[in-house]
């Protein structure tokens, strides 16, 4: 999890990915919009090949890279979780509030 | 947006977070589980508050913690955006192997 959010803490490596959600891509292809050399390119897939985010195959001369769209999932889980537990807590301080007889106790 | 997954890119400060999501906490709350110095709390309550995750206020020698869920949200919304395109893709890549008559042409 750490090397996920890591990953996704630099603006480069987060033009990666949101390139690869809409397909595969070679090393060239990430490279141009990102105006990067391809030996800069590849340090950031390394950082998000380390972390699962995204995988790569060469076939002949030409690396391509897919996105690996359950580890993405696994730091949104991550934070959903958190902003739910906010949410309840939330809601109980506003029934705590409005003093709805039948919200019950809560310890 | 760097910051923000930088700053959860550490156990400690996930930690920190979870518990936050809970309510407010005093910097001597917050080290109790973690099972660390204050000054080392401190260390990773500044970065939290750097990107905005965290804010805290002093009350007599006692530092209150709160999270601020808006800038939760925004690490949210950007994997989630993300996810959803992804989605979409293969949604369309379904609709083309199916080769669904109703799903109309997309270029």
């Amino acid at each position: 999890m750490d090397r996920v959010f890591q990953a996704l803490a630099d603006g480069s490596r987060r033009e990666i990915v949101e390139r690869l959600v809409r397909g595969p891509a070679s090393v060239s292809e990430l490279a141009r919009p990102l105006d990067m050399s391809l030996p800069a390119v590849m340090q950031h897939l390394q950082v998000l090949e380390a972390c699962g985010l995204v995988r790569s195959e060469k076939t002949g001369r030409v690396r391509t890279c897919h996105i690996e769209p359950g580890v993405l999932r696994t730091a949104e889980e991550w934070i959903v979780g958190r902003r739910t537990v906010w949410e309840q807590r939330l809601d109980r301080l506003d029934a705590h509030l409005t003093d709805r007889p039948d919200h019950g106790s809560t310890p």
